[in-house]
This record gives structure tokens, sequence and C-alpha cells, in this order.
């Protein structure tokens, strides 16, 4: 499997960590500081104490840079690999102090995007190679969510859009506002771009049909039951694209799967994932 | 109780919104820019979904402040306080796309900050009113520390230190650099300003003792045994704080208080806390 | 016609008005500075000096008010909109000091905004409602993009891909990299979010051929023949949308339009605009 | 002919390097990304497509850097040298994902900068060495300003001043608010630094003689009639600098010029210059 | 006396207010938290505890506004006013919290500034009118050069140039880089803008002579002696202007103005000023 | 004695550097812009013109560094050290022009710099080791909190707070506020971080007596006479420690800390510091 494409690692991944130095450091680390000796170098260990999926190993290198050029980080995986409890994640060397200094920061940033990634390969596992698409959601957590999508690709699962910008998704409000289905898919379909598609969101039968002959590409059925699934998927009938969303759980995404969806998107890949346990062993060399 | 305490609200907030709005809007929110109607006017009222205790409603305002000066909020509840399923949190309405471009931001921010401050809640209950201090860590999410921590508030619970700059925590690295606990005591002390206490995180009640001759002002048992625990509680005999970390779980915390430990440390708190259940239903006015 | 979405606006707006402001302001205006008599109270109107489309209105705005949050202004018309020469664009008053200092910030966004409209809308024009989407291109000054396409859309054109991520176009480069059109095709359907369409550039025939046969869901004739065009445009027959590019100019414009090509895109519509000519008459109060 | 000043180069290119970067890749190059294989390599040739006066290579440089640190850059020109088409303008060779996410922004700093560059030298050339001053204006694209002035040395003219800091150009507004020309004269003389000179700007004959008498020390002649500048020249006579400003064109250039003024200023050299055509042939290594 | 010019108020002021609440601020003023009543209100009285010239106001409104922006704030005098011991300055009132979070910050810029322009005054008193014009250097602390020589206007005295974009001082290093003082003079006036002199740094009279003969427009004259300054004045005979640099002190102002210089340049008159004694009153209302 | 501790200059040190750039430096160094030959290179030398303590020579790097990536630093002492007039500070080589614009920049920072540090050293050496600590407030100016703090401990002395946020002090209006000294210790102790202790200014014996019943941790003595010191010495007896504050000048220092104070704070260590006189000679190679 082939998760590694870190050319999507945000370019604005340095103004979270200039961020994150200034929340953790900012004035100065007072304890570190009391050492004034300048010559102390050391040698730090990055080790999984629980099995995960890593993510975030140039998050957690360019840290260690922005404290000190003169450091080096040597990753011992790549990012979307799987270790197990007690696997050396990365060896990092130099200054002893900036070891101490950077250490908090970069473990933050893997345990987040680790977390992530973990918690989406365990929804992955679920389906075992169904023919599905399993997609995150807008709910990330703000300032994150290029990170926190890239960390969702290498837990395995693809992309819902990234924004407002990048897809379009006719929901309840866009759908009174415009008077109905068809109106809002026409008026959309002639303001954006031609490299998008457009998605309508819909609760009932009726609005699927609706959505159908209006020429939604996408259709999403939005907490709909499963008999509903089902006629849905057989009403569209590979007209649309048919995607679910809301209630799902890892328990219920074989389930759909079997149903002939063709996306499956879950906002808790993202919004319920906790840390995963780190540490660094640090060393005097 | 008192939760409510905003005057600690960061300043930089706004960067934060600022980012999510560059992430989420971009260069356009297509979808409601076809709508091109600007008289519509719009009402939202943001629901509870789940029991939770709010957090955040400063900062969902502000969101929709960044997108419309004009749009009004008002909040019906203020933040710490505890909420049931589909209680009305706050109001909003004005330009019918400014609520619909703003809503998932808004949304995320509270979402993330109630998550943390209905789950810190859920151990400050485990406790009730037992005289032991329940903290929060530097285990955050990058960019995030202040907001989360200003949710820990919410919930109940108090912060452990903010960053390397507003306390001093000596480690087993640090004691390795500076050569002994007494020594690492000493320079810290003098370093620092005399408005910070010194804690020494200790795992050994050998070491316990060292840092208690040494002048620590707090001890913090790291992953040791409830026996020794207990023998360094009595040890100490409150000539120093003693603090709690390392594997407490909610059901373990009411044995420690018991203990007579002063302080419990849970990095859990915030790292390991979800979105809790909100969503914004809008109407066309 | 609607031309009227400013709900597109980017909200990175305002940092191109601070930068504006440094560059043309700086340390001080001390032309205005030696007046020192902050009384004095003006107006100011801003005539449009040639017949021109409109666009921009609200960077102007944005511009006095970051002057002076005092300062009011009035537009006379609306962005999208086609003027005459001597019509009165809008009408600024307050300060006399922020009126002169303010003035040229504020008409170069308006120039450079109108700019582009007015060229597009020549464009616009000469396709007399022919049915052919017309569309801009990422030849844009950088830091302008949002703008710049935001003008095109005030001229009556649409937009091509904003950036990098909300389109994806298979280039020559791209299929070298990957193989074959077929290769490109397939694994960016999977990296990409399934609301982007994919569009492939071709210049033979044969390629057309291939990306039709690969599912392209929009084949680019880049720098083709106009018999060329015609072949493949029948080759295509609808199962993909037909974009044409390069060497276009206002004078074929009809002509590829009646071939039935669905999209025609034009770099020069942004980066062969000039600036329009504006003044503003500014009198003492 | 010197034109290479890269020392003033403005220290906020980075700036916009970055805004330019955040508009077009934003949370990431979804095509390139697709490829995710970082081994390949490759090489890219900058060629100009037309005659053309090349600026600009120090940003392009840069925006590769930002993109990747290893790319290597190799210009084969120098700004301000005069190309034919065809000619090779940089050589850039690295990662081959990399070169693919640069191209456009690093081409669109060129295309734009050498076009101002290519406008300006035509001008230049129409003197024939003739003894006079052709100066731009601040008529100007917001957040560009000292890159296009920097674009007009490039192309052999000279640049008036940059903002409102450092020169006073009175015009009709100050007068009015000031009383006269002479008071305006004497109360900026007195605020300004002494090294800055005071020029006004006059429309009529009578004008002349006032800001003459006042001791202004450069005239600017507002579009005036060729036989009241003829006149103005006289009466000034060298106890001023002399510019002509309005409705000037490349065609009346020379005819000013041997009228004897010492500065000719001509807006359109910035604000009406179109990108210049230019690609990037890349190739796999 | 008109010292009062706030329009260069540097528009970067804002900036060095993020910054400076920030580092006051940071994640929150925890003894004004623990007060918790939002209900409080309170009144700010700023008074002189010294006499001095007071200089800053529109920085402290904005450092309250920022804090707080329902907060009231009354100037009760104007910058460049004198004020004796006990005068009150401005009134502040509003929120009890925000009048004590943002105290201090306020009071340093207003006591840095106030500082500068009273160490001013007293140069300026001891010329006592005579015609020589007292100007600064760039000589200033780093991100302050706007706002420190806007205080030094307020004192009394008038600006060197702002940096090195507003005016040209050839210096010893240039003429040795250019080869001689003439060609340093003829080659920086055909690059610089026609809207600034030429200042040329001598310390010998034939230095003086060889700058006069090409043609510099302000002589300065650096640590020469007071013979030496004589003869130069002499020699000079008002063809170009006079300043003198280095060793100046108060005391030795008059006898400078009195050689008949027009310049006379201190470094001090900024980056040897204290700060005035200011305090704030604050009661409950 | 050991004064370097480097690791606690501040993260946000570039950013102070950028805005100095930028005032300084801006659009472009004209005077440099004219020599137009890269070829030069140069040496510079930067020379203690009196005795002084140094601090800042890593600031003074990075400004060059931000200037020109290729310019070689070396400083020839380290920040805290003593120099006597002529003393060499740092060599300096490469551009010559990059070494005349940056050379204002970096001095402007090493004279603020060491202008504190040579004057807190003033300070230190008067109380000849006498066991009490010398520290500053947080009176100093808007942005350079850090740094000038930073200096402070280069000159031999220790800090009082950061900021609002790394300790506690109550002063007259927070009493005020909460109602009495009581009060707002508990409150402000059940608030804040178990590491930061509690600080109460006090003015008279009675609140001292109050103060020290509420378990105050240090106990600031404002303004108060040197019999009413004495008394609150005995009275205090060691159960807090004892901070005098006002009115402090170096010739008091010693009496103060023979009554066996602990602490002594001093505004002036920063806030009337000088800019020590430095020079940068600089050669061409």
């Amino acid at each position: 499997m082939e998760y590694q494409d870190t050319s999507l690692l945000p370019y604005h991944l340095d103004q979270l960590i200039e961020l994150a130095i200034i929340e953790d450091i900012g004035p100065g680390d007072i304890t570190t500081a009391a050492l004034s000796k300048k010559t102390l170098k050391g040698e730090g260990a990055i080790i999984a104490k629980e099995p995960m999926v890593i993510a975030g190993l140039e998050a957690a290198y360019r840290v260690f840079l922005r404290i000190d050029q003169e450091i080096s980080f040597m990753a011992m995986c790549s990012d979307g690999e799987e270790l197990s409890e007690g696997d050396e994640i990365a060896k990092v060397s130099g200054d002893f102090s900036a070891l101490l200094t950077g250490e908090r920061i970069a473990l933050n940033f893997l345990q987040h995007l680790s977390g992530i990634a973990t918690n989406v390969r365990a929804y992955v596992n679920e389906l075992s190679d169904k023919p599905v698409r399993l997609v995150d959601t807008r709910k990330t957590i703000p300032g994150w969510r290029a990170l926190e999508k890239y960390a969702v690709r290498m837990g395995g699962a693809k992309n819902h859009r990234i924004g407002l910008y990048d897809g379009i998704l006719i929901k309840d409000n866009h759908i009174a506002a415009f008077g109905d289905i068809r109106t809002a898919i026409e008026k959309t379909r002639q303001t954006a771009s031609h490299l998008l598609k457009i998605e309508v969101e819909v609760s009932t039968l009726a609005q699927v049909k609706e959505a159908l002959a209006a020429g939604a590409d996408v259709i999403m059925l939005d907490n709909m039951s499963d008999m509903d699934i089902q006629k849905a998927v057989t009403e569209i009938n590979k007209k649309a694209l048919v995607e679910v969303s809301g209630q799902v759980t890892r328990s219920t995404l074989g389930k759909l799967a079997d149903m002939g969806v063709d996306i499956i998107s879950v906002g808790a890949l993202i919004h319920s994932a906790r840390f995963v346990d780190l540490s660094m062993r640090i060393s005097l060399l």
C-alpha cells in the first residue's frame, strides 16, 4: 500500500510551528537556560509506546530545525507505516538543550497526527478492501485542516473536499435559499469552475429523485435508514455517485459498503481521534 | 461554581480564526457565491445535540464577526455551563450567506473546546469535591495551548504551567545534565524569577528524599505504584506539594485523592477529548 | 445579467491592503502631514474617465476605512456594471488629509480590477451569448489570484481552477512522469477528492483518443490547428468536455465557439489587461 | 549599459512569494501528489518565447527555493539584458514534483516583471539618449510597488518617488488646503527632512510663476499644451527642474525631450505592461 | 508652536501593539482573571509625575482599544504639549479588568515616547529660536524608527532621513567603493529619484572643497574642530547646506548655531532619552 | 561569573529584525544600489568605543544573515563580557554592499542591548556580592521585553516576572477589587498554576501584617521609608520573601541590601539605559 505523498504537506505548516514555539517557549525555556553549558551534546530516540500508524515526521523534523539549525534528525520509518510498541520512530541528535526544549512540541505534532492516522487505519481495516471510498469531513480543528487531512491519507482513507472552494455541496439551507434543488444545481454549475462536481445532500427518497433528475454528480444520503439507503442506491443506479453520511460507526461500515454505496464520510476519523502514546528518550553524549 | 474567566481568552485567538478562514474559505465559498442575493436574511440557532459543558462562545462570536461585521450573535448560556440535549446555545442572525459561510468554522471552535470542557467535567465530578487539584499537561494540539487550557478551566479543573516559561519542572534529563537533583534545583532557582516554584519529577523513593532535602517546592511522582505513592506522601509530609502523574484514569482519581496527594495531572483531559455534537439550524427570514 | 458575487472577495484582501499601505505611506505622508489641521473636512468623487466595467468597490472602501475609521464611502454603482466616461463611481467624505493619503492606493485597486473586468467584457461581447464558457488561467500576478479571478467574473467570464488544489490538470510533464495518460488519470482519480474532475492537456488526435478511452472528464486541446480541433470535437462527441487553449485572440473566439467546443481559456483576460482611467476629484468642505 | 542593481530588490519579496504559494498551492498540489515518487529528478529550462528584457530572476529563484531547499537554479542571463526568442533564461534542476509545483508561480513573477522591463525599454529606445529623465509614477499594482519600480530600472528608465515618504509632491488639493503655493512650499519645507526636494504640480503659466517665485525645486506641468510647456521651460530657465506629466505616449516622447524638459513621467510604463511570453520546458532525468 | 502632526503616526504601530500584548499578556493575565467579575467598572487617570513633553497619546489609546473595544479614552492634552507634575494626561474608563490588564503596556508606550519628546525639548530650548535645524539620526531602537522620529517632532526638532530610501548620505566607505567623491555623487544622482538631495560626509577641509565642487546638496562635517567647522562654513558659503555631526552636546549647540551651520544632528535626542515618570490611578466605579 | 544563557534569546527576535529591515531599508538602500558592483568584497570590524558589557551578538549576526546569507560573522567575545575601549567585538566579512546596508541595524541592536547590560553591571558592582537579588521590572520598551530582560541577565542581575502570566503580583487596585488582601490571595491561588508564587504589594506596616497572615509568598514594600522597611523585614522574619521597590538608586542599593531585604527591583536598569558607543570600521578587500 502506498500512503506517502508528503508533497501535500501544507506550506503553512511553518506558521503552526511558529505559533507552537511562541506558546510553549515564548520568552524562553528557563529550566534549560539554567544549564548554560553550550557544549553538552545529546541524542534522542522517539519511541512508539503502543501500536500505531505514524504520521507527521516532517513536522517533527521542522520543529527541531526551527529551534536549532544544526540539529540532526533521522526518520527510521515513513509516514503511513504501521509500528509496534517499542519501535524506534526517529533519532535526533545535537545540542542537549535544544533537544530538551523542542521535545514536547515535536511530540505533540507527531502524537496528534499519528493519532488520526491510527484511528483511520482501524476504520480502513474494517472495510477489508471492499470497493468503497472512506472519506473525512470538514469537522476539523481550526488551523489544522490540511495537516489533519494529510493524516487521514496516511491512515489509508481519502479526503472529502478541503474547504468551501474545492467542491460544491448543496445542503438543505442552500436549497431553501435557491428555491429548489434544480435551481441550486444550475446556478452553482454556472458559477463554479468546470472542474468541480456538484454534490447534493438529501434526506428523503423524493429528494433523491429530484437531485438525480437535476443532474447532481454526487448524492449524499444524510442520516437515512438502511432500507432507504438501499432504495436510493437502486434508484440512482450508477447515474450519480452515492455518499452516505451521519451516524456511521466502525461496526456499520462493512454493511454500508455491501449495500453498494460509493462513498462513506465519517467526521470521527479526525474529530474523535486521541493522541497516540510516544516518548523521546534523551541521553547525554 | 464559578468557571467563567474569559479575560484569559488568549489574544492570539484572532490568529487562529484567520488561519481557519483561510483554510476553509480561502479564495471563496463557491456554493454560497452562486446565491448572489445580498438581500436574503437568516437566523441560526446553535443547538446542543447531547449533554455537554459549553466552552468557546467568544470564539464562535468572533468567527462570525470576522466574516460579516453586521452579524448579530446572542449567547444563550455562558462558558462552563452544563447543557442538556436540545438546549439552545446561541442565536446568530444576519446576512444568509454569511451564516452559511461561517457555520462550520464557528462550530469547529465550539465543538473542540466544549469537547474538552465536557471531558474535564466528567473527571471533576469523579472527584466530588475531594481536596485535590486536578490539572492538565503540555500535551496539547500545537497552536491551541492557551485555548485548550482555557477549556480545561471551564470544565472545572486547573492548569499546570502553560509553557516552559511560567514554571520549572526538572525531569530526569535535566538531572542528568546538571549532575544531581540538588545542583539542578540550586541552578534553576538562581536563574529563574523569584515568583516561580520548582518542581522535580522523581520515580523512586530515594529520589523523593533527595528532592525534599534539596528544597523542591513540588515533587512529581511519575508512574509510581500506589504503595510508593503512599510512602512518598508520608515522607514528604506537607513539606512540599505532591503531584501524581502518569497512568491516571477517571476510575483511579478518587483513590489517589484519598491518599493525600495535592495535585493530579492528566494529559488525557485535553488530548483524548472528542468533539461534542452540536448543530446550527438556519432558517430564512 | 448578474455579475455580482462579492461574497467571493477573498478574505486575504486585507493583507494586500496592509502591504499597499506600508509601501505607499510607510513611515508617513509628509506632504499631508505638513497640513497639521485636523479640522479640515473634504469630499471626493471617484469618476470614470473612459467607458469601463467597474470592479473593486469593496477594496477601495476598505482602503479608506483602514486609513480612517470615520470616513464615509458611498458606492454609486455595483461591481460588474458598465459605466460611461464621466460617470460617478463613488463618493468619499471625511477628514481631508485621509482623503489625500488614501486616494492613490484606493484608485490603484479600482484601476487594476476594473481594467481586467473591462478587458474581459470585450471578449464576452465578442461571443454574443454563444454557448461556450470563456475562462481565465493561472497566469496571474502573484498575490492577486483570487482578486483578479473575481474581476474576471465581474467582466462576465468564468474561472478555470483557482490553484493546484481545486482541479486536476494533467499536462505533458505529468504524463511523462506517470508513464501514460491512463495511469495518470487512474492515479490522480484515486488520490483526489471525489468532487474533482480530471482534465488532460493533449496536443494530438492520438492523445485525444487515449484521454477519452482513459475516462478524462475534460480534454484540453493545446495549440491545435482548427482542423484538428474540429476533428477532436467530433471524436469526443460530448463524452467529455472540450477546452481549447493557446493562441486564442478576441477575433478567433467566435469561430472556436461555432466549432462546438465547450470551454475556451484565455490567459490574456488577466495578464494583458491595463489600468482603466479613473480619477478622484477632492474638494474642501 | 548597467541596469543591474539587485540590492534594491525589496526585502518584502518573500512576503509576496508566501502569498503566491498560499494562493496557488494552498492545501497541496493534488496532481503532483498522486505521483508519490520522491526519487524522480528533472531539469527545466526557462525559455524566452518572444524578444524581451528580462527582470525578476532573483524572484524566480527564491520561489523554487521556498518549495524545495535542495533545488538548483542557474541564471543564464542578468536582469536588464535583452533576449531574443528562443534564448535560455535559466536552468532549474532537482525533485521533479517540486519543478512542476513551482513552475507557474516562478513564471508569473518573471512574466510580470519582464513585461514591465520590456515595455519600458521600448520607451527608452524612443528617446535614443536624449538628455531627459524618463520616470514612472505611483500608479502600480498594490503590494508590488518596489518590485515594479525595480523592473522599471531594469528597463532603463528611472523612478519617481516610491511613496508618500521619499519626496514631496504638492498637488492642487494640497494647495487648496494650505491656501496658496507659497504657504504649501514653506510649510512642507519646514516639516520634511532637509534631504527632500519639493515638487509642485501646476496646470497654468500663472502657477508656474507662482511656484518658481516660492522656491519650488521641481515644477510638474500637468496636462499642458505643447505651446504652454515651451513657454514654461523658457520661464523656468533652469531655476527649477521641469517635469511633464499626463497624456504622454511613446510617439510624443521625443518631441517633449527636444523642448528641453528635464523629466517625463509616464504611468503606462508600469500599468499598461502585459506579461511577456515565457515557458519552462521540463524533462525527466 | 504647532507640534501636532499625528497623520505621521506610522501604520505599523498596530504591529508593535500586537507584539507588546503578546509579550506582556500572552496566554492571559492570571491575577486579573481570578477576579472573574465582569460587572466591575473602573476609571483610570494617567498623571504626569514630573514635568514633561507628552507624546504617544494615540498609541496609549489604541492599546486599550485592542484589549477592550468598549473602553473609553479621553486625552486631556495633545502630543507636543508641556505638562507639569500632577497634570492629568488622559482619562480611561470601562471594564475594571481591562484597565488593569492594559495599564503597563499603555504606560510603556507613553513613557518611552514622552521621554524622547522631553529630552528633545531640552535641546530645542537650548537653541532659543536660533536659525538652525536640529535633527535626529538613524540610531534608534529597532522596530521603533518611525515612532521615535515622531516623538522627535513632538519635542520640536526635525527628522533627518527615515531610512536608506528617503535620502542619500555618502560616507567614507561609499567614497572608497566608488573611487572618489565626484563619482559617488554622479552615480547616486543618476540612480536616485530626482526628488532626493545628496549629502556627503566629510572630515577634512580638502574633502569639503571636493564635495562642493562635485555638486553636493548638503555637506556633513563629521567630528571636525570648531575652527575647521568655521572655515568650512565660510568655504561653502551657502552653496550647499552645512550639517554638523558628532560629539554635539546640549551645551555646545548654541555655539554651533552661531557659527552659521544649517543643520545639527544629534543621535542622543533618541538613544539617550529615558522613560518619563507617569502613573495611572485606577478607581472602582 | 557565568552570564551566558543564549537559549533564552527569544524566538520572536526574527520578527524584530524583520521590522527593523523594513523600517531602515524598506524599498531599498539607494546609496549602495548606485554602486552596482556585485564583485566588491569587504571586511568590517565592530569596535567598542568606550568600556562596556556586551550583549546582543546573536542579534547582530542574524541581521547580517537576513541581508545576505553568505556573509561571515565571527564574534570575538561573548555576551556578558566586559570590554575596554578599542576592543574588537566581532568581524564581519562578505559582499561590500551588504556590509554597508546592514551596519546601522546590527549596531542598533548591539548598542541598545549592551547599553542595558552595561547599566545593569554598574548596579551589580555596587552590591559587591551582598546576598540580595537585584531584578528588573515590566517597564520596558514595547516589543522588546524578552530581549531587554535577556540583557539584564547578561549584565548580571535577575529578572522579575516576564509578563502577566508567569507570576502573580497583587497591587492596590486588585485588592480594592477583591475586597481585601486575604480574598485576593485565596482567589488567585485557586486560579493560578501551583507553580506560581503570589506577591503582594503593600505600603504600610499594617498591610505587611495582613499579607503575611494571608500567606503571601513575597511581600513588596512599595515606596516605604527606611525605617518602615527595617520594621517590615523584622516583622516578616523570613516567613516570606521581602522585595523593595520604588525610588531605589545606585547609591541606596547597598544600604537596602544591608537591611536584609531579599529582592530589590529597579525599573531604571532597563528604562534609563542609553546606547553604548560602538562603531563598525569597514574596509574594501
